[in-house]
C-alpha cells in the first residue's frame, strides 16, 4: 500500500509517494510556481506584501501527483491502485479569499489581476497594524483569546489579513464569500466540496491562527468580532463551526480529480495542516522531542499529551489541542527568517550565490567570539519569543577589519541564539525538551550551522531521516486514516526515521563562549525588543572585544 | 619670495612650493612610504599595532622636497634661491624613539626589525590598556591633567605609546635616550640638531598628547610618572623643558640638508605641528570658523583667543595655548574613522573598489530616513566626543531587502551624526561655530556627503580651496617666520582661499528628517556609549520603520 504526502511550500509543491509498510519512499516529484517572482507575487512599493496565485496550486497539483504516479511506477510492486490517501500540508497561514462555490476568487477573471484576491502568503506583513488591533481588543475583551497565542496576534494570521483586505480592498471582501487556508482549501478542492461552509477544515490552521478553540466555542464570537468590524461578524456565519484534528479525514477523492490524477477515487484524504506539522510528525516528533523545521524561517513542534495541563506560554505562538497529533496539544514557535537571513546577506548584499559554500568553510575556521560580532536574527520581525513584526536586524561589533566570513558565522550564531531563546522559554513553562530533531535543506546541507546550534543551545541535534520531513508527515496521515496503521504512535515507528550516524553534541569548550555570548545577546534583545526599558549597554561592546582577545590568547 | 610647507601623512609624503605674495601652488610631490603595506607596519596577530619605518621619512623628505623643486622649476620667476622658509606638519600622536645622537633607533641596524623600534604611528592602539590605567591615575591624583582632555588619556597618545614600549619591549626602551614626536623630528633632523633634548618642539603634540602644560610646569612632574613607571620619571629629563609655538622658529636649514635639497642654508623652519593643525591655518581658520579635515579619520579645528577663558570640554581631545595660532587656545576634536569605514565596507567588506562611485550614485538618490537603517560610526573606536577606543561598529535596522547603497549611505549619515555630537559639544560650552571648512579628498569629491553634513549638522559646509590645505598651512607658517607677512592672519588672507562657489546648504526637508534619526542616533550613542545606563532603545527599530514608511508617503 502506498500513500501520497503533497507539500506547499513558498516556492514550489512537491509530491511524494510513500510505501505506508515503511516509509519507503518513491519520488519526489517538485514544481515550481509559475507566476510572480519565485512564486510569490510582490509589490514593490510595500516590501511586506507577499501574495500567490492559487492558479498556481492547482497546476502544481496536478502536475507534482502525476509526476510523482510517473516516477513510482519505475519501483518494483508499485501500481496506482494500491494508493490508499493523500495528505496535504502547505504554508499558513494563507488565506484565500472564495466565492459561493468554493472557486478562488482570482480563478474569476474579473479578480485576477487583483493581489487583494490572490492567497495571502504567510509571510505577507502588510496587515501589521490590524494585527496589533486585535491584540489590543482582546487584551481588553477577550484575553483568553490571545493567551495561548503568546498575548499577541501576528500580522502573518488569518483575521489580521482578512480584515486589511475589508481596509484597503472592501471590494474583493464584498466579492468573497468566505476565505479559506491554503491547507484546507486544496483537501476540499480534491475531494470535489462546492460549498465553503461544508469544508471540513483543520484545527491545525484554526486554533493557530484563526483564534479558534472548543473552550469558547470554536471562532472567536460576534460580538468581538464586531469591535474590529461589522462585516467582520458577518463573515462568521460562512466561515465554519467547528475544526478537525488528524483523527478525522478531510473527505475523499473525487472522480473528477480521481480522474485527472489517475488515482482510485474515494481513498480518503487526510486534514490538511500546515507543513511544519506534518513535518513534525514526517521526523518523529513524540512528547519531549522539539522538532525543528530550518529553511528560510524555522519552525519549532513540541507535544504534549491532551491529559495534561499546559499553561499558557508567553510569546509561544500557539498551544492547541490536535493541532500535530490528535490526542496531543501542539506546540508551535518559530523564528521569522534564518535562511532567507543568510540569503539576504550572501545574495543581497554580497551579490555572489557562489559565496555561501566559501563563506561557510571560512565561517567553520574560526573560533566562538573570535570575530567579536554579535546580531540579532529580527531581519523578518521575530516571531518567538517576542511576536512582533516591527523589528529588524542588528549587528555590533564591525571593526576595520571585519571580514565578510566573520559576518556569517555572526549571523548564524544569531539564528542559533534565537533557536536558544525559543528553548529556554519552552522549558521554562515546564514542557520538557529531551531531544531536538531538526529537518530541512539547512539542517541536512550545512554542519557547521547543526554543530553551532548544539554548541548554543547545548542540546544534541538530531536529523530527520527523510528530506521531505513534510510531505511524509502528511503521508503518514493519510496512512493512519486508511487503517494501514493503527494508530500514528506505529505509524511514525514505521515510516519515519533519524537519519543514521548523524548526532551534532555541544562541545563543552565552546558552550562555555557562546553563554558568554548568549548573555550579551538576551541584553540587545531584550533591550531592543522592550523587555527591559531600562537597560545598561555600557557593557556591550567591551566583552565582546574581550571575548575576541580571549580566542586570541 | 617662496616657502615650502612639507606634509607627512599616513602613506605618503607630500612637499609643496608656495608663492608668499598671493599662496599660488608650485606642486606638489608626493613621495609614498615604501616599507610595510601602504607604508604601515602592520602585525597581523594584533589589529591595534601601526607602526612605521622612518627611514622612510628621510628618503620621502630628500625625494618629495626635490620633486617639488624639479616642478616648480618649470614655472615663472622660481628660483630655489628664492625659498625663504620651510614648515613641515605631520600626522600624531607618532612618537620615535631616538639615540643620544637624535638619531631614530630602527636606523640602527640592530634595531632595524623591531616592531617597537619604529615610529609608532598615530593610530597605532596597542597601548589601550596603559591609556586607561594613565585616566585612572591621573583622575585620582592629577585630575587637571586630563581636564583639558575631555578626562580621558587615550592609547593614540604619546605616554601611553611609550610607557606600552617599556612594558612589551624594555630593551628598546632602555636603548632610547629620548623619544620624539615626528612633528618635532623632522625639523630637528633639517635643523642639525644632534641633541635631543636640544630638539625645539612644540606645544601642538606636546600639549595635546604628552600633558604637556605651562599651567603646572611643561610635561607631568616626575612624581606622577613614577606612579606609572619609575622610568618614565626618569625618562621625562631626556624630553623637553618647554615647547613652543609657531610664533617661533624650530631653527634654521643646516648646511648638510640645504646641500642635499638644493635650498639655502640657514632658512627658518617653522615649529611643527600635527597635519591638521597646520591644515586648518591653510583652510583660513579664525575664531568662529571651525576646520574639518575629512580624511581616512577626521579632525576638527577651532581657535578661540588666548585673551579669553575657556572652559574644559568634556569628551574635546584638547585645548592647547599655541597649538595651532600664536595667541590662541587652539582646540581639537575628531573621529578615528570616516574614510576607512567606506573603505572597509566597500573594499574590505563587499571587496569591490571600483563600487564606491555606483554605491556614492544610487546612495544619492535615497531619500534620508527611506533605509530604514541607523550606524555608529565606531569601527576604529570613537575619539570625540566619548575619547573610547574600546568601542565598535553597529548597524540597527536591516530587514531582507537591504541594499548596499542603503548601508552605503547609513555609513555615511553615521559619519555626520559623529561630526553633529561634536559641534554641539563645542557650542554647548560657549565656543562659537559660525561656519564650518572642510578640506581633505572627501570634501573635494564627495558632493553627496558633503550635503548629508550639511543637511545633518545645520551648517553650511565649505571647502576649503587649496587639495594641501596642510602643506600650505606649513608653508603659510614659514612665511611669517621669514617676515613675508607681518602676521598669520594676513598671511592666511593672502595665501589662503575658500574653493570658489562651493558652499552646501543645509535643506529644511532633510533637516526635519535628520533631526529624528539623530535622536536616534544619540539614544545608541549614550547606550552603547556608556552616557546613560538605563536606556529604553524598544522604540529605536520601530521609530526606523516610521520614519522609512513616511519617506514612501
Amino acid at each position: 500500500m502506498f500513500t501520497i504526502g503533497i507539500d506547499y511550500g513558498t516556492n514550489s509543491v512537491r509530491a511524494l509517494v510513500v510505501r505506508t509498510s515503511d516509509g519507503a519512499e518513491l519520488g519526489p516529484a517538485v514544481v515550481d510556481y509559475p507566476s510572480g517572482h519565485q512564486g510569490v507575487l510582490l509589490d514593490p512599493k510595500d516590501h511586506h506584501l507577499a501574495r500567490q496565485h492559487p492558479g498556481d496550486y492547482l497546476l502544481g497539483l496536478e502536475k507534482s501527483v502525476k509526476a510523482a504516479l510517473a516516477q513510482a511506477r519505475k519501483a518494483k510492486g508499485f501500481d496506482a491502485r494500491k494508493v490508499v490517501g493523500l495528505g496535504v500540508d502547505t504554508t499558513g497561514s494563507s488565506p484565500i479569499p472564495v466565492d459561493k462555490n468554493n472557486r478562488a476568487l482570482a480563478l474569476d477573471p474579473r479578480w485576477e489581476k487583483n493581489l487583494a484576491a490572490q492567497c495571502w502568503l504567510w509571510k505577507d506583513h502588510t496587515s501589521h497594524r490590524e494585527a496589533a488591533q486585535i491584540t489590543a481588543l482582546a487584551a481588553k475583551h477577550r484575553p483568553h483569546f490571545i493567551a495561548k497565542c503568546g498575548n499577541t496576534y501576528s500580522s502573518e494570521w488569518f483575521w489580521a489579513k482578512i480584515w486589511h483586505a475589508l481596509n484597503v480592498a472592501p471590494k474583493v471582501f464584498a466579492a468573497a464569500h468566505s476565505w479559506v487556508e491554503l491547507c484546507d482549501w486544496v483537501p476540499s478542492v480534491l475531494a470535489g466540496v462546492t460549498d465553503p461552509v461544508q469544508i471540513k477544515r483543520g484545527v491545525c490552521a484554526a486554533g493557530h491562527k484563526a483564534l479558534y478553540s472548543d473552550e469558547w466555542g470554536g471562532l472567536p464570537d460576534k460580538e468581538f468580532l464586531a469591535l474590529l468590524d461589522p462585516k467582520l461578524a458577518d463573515l462568521r456565519d460562512r466561515l465554519y463551526i467547528k475544526a478537525h484534528d488528524a483523527g478525522e479525514a478531510a473527505g475523499t477523492l473525487c472522480t473528477s480529480w480521481a480522474k485527472t490524477l489517475g488515482l482510485p477515487a474515494g481513498i480518503p484524504i487526510a486534514i490538511g495542516e500546515f507543513d511544519v506539522h506534518y513535518g513534525a510528525i514526517g521526523s518523529g516528533v513524540t512528547e519531549g522531542t522539539l522538532v525543528k523545521v530550518i529553511g528560510t524561517s524555522t519552525c519549532d513542534c513540541g507535544v504534549v499529551s491532551a491529559a495534561k495541563t499546559v499553561a499558557d506560554i508567553p510569546g509561544i505562538c500557539g498551544i492547541v489541542k490536535g493541532a500535530i497529533l490528535p490526542g496531543y496539544y501542539g506546540i508551535e514557535a518559530g523564528q521569522s527568517a534564518v535562511g532567507d537571513i543568510f540569503k539576504w546577506y550572501v545574495e543581497g548584499l554580497l551579490r555572489d550565490v557562489k559565496l555561501h559554500a566559501k563563506l561557510t568553510a571560512e565561517a567553520a575556521k574560526l573560533k566562538p567570539g573570535q570575530s567579536g560580532l554579535l546580531a540579532l536574527d529580527w531581519n523578518n520581525g521575530n516571531r518567538t519569543i517576542l511576536v512582533d513584526q516591527l523589528l529588524t536586524g542588528l549587528l555590533v561589533g564591525q571593526t576595520l577589519y571585519t571580514t565578510q566570513a566573520e559576518i556569517y558565522r555572526a549571523l548564524i550564531e544569531a539564528t542559533a541564539f534565537g533557536a536558544r531563546a525559543i528553548i529556554e522559554r519552552i522549558r521554562e513553562y515546564g514542557v520538557p525538551i529531551e531531544r531536538v530533531v531538526c529537518a530541512g535543506g539547512i539542517a541536512e546541507k550545512n554542519p557547521l550551522l547543526m554543530q553551532i546550534y548544539a554548541d548554543v543551545t547545548g542540546c544534541t541535534m538530531l536529523v530527520a531521516g527523510s528530506s521531505q520531513a513534510c510531505a511524509l508527515g502528511a503521508a503518514v496521515s493519510a496512512a493512519v486514516l486508511a487503517d494501514a496503521h493503527k494508530d500514528f504512535a506505529s505509524a511514525q515507528r514505521k515510516m519515519t526515521r533519524l537519519k543514521p550516524g548523524v548526532a551534532y553534541k555541544p562541545k563543552a569548550a565552546n558552550q562555555t563562549i557562546y553563554n558568554q555570548l548568549y548573555a550579551l545577546y538576551r541584553q540587545l534583545h531584550d533591550s531592543f525588543g522592550g523587555v527591559n526599558q531600562s537597560a545598561d549597554l555600557s557593557n556591550i561592546m567591551k566583552d565582546l572585544l574581550a571575548i575576541k582577545a580571549a580566542t586570541h590568547a
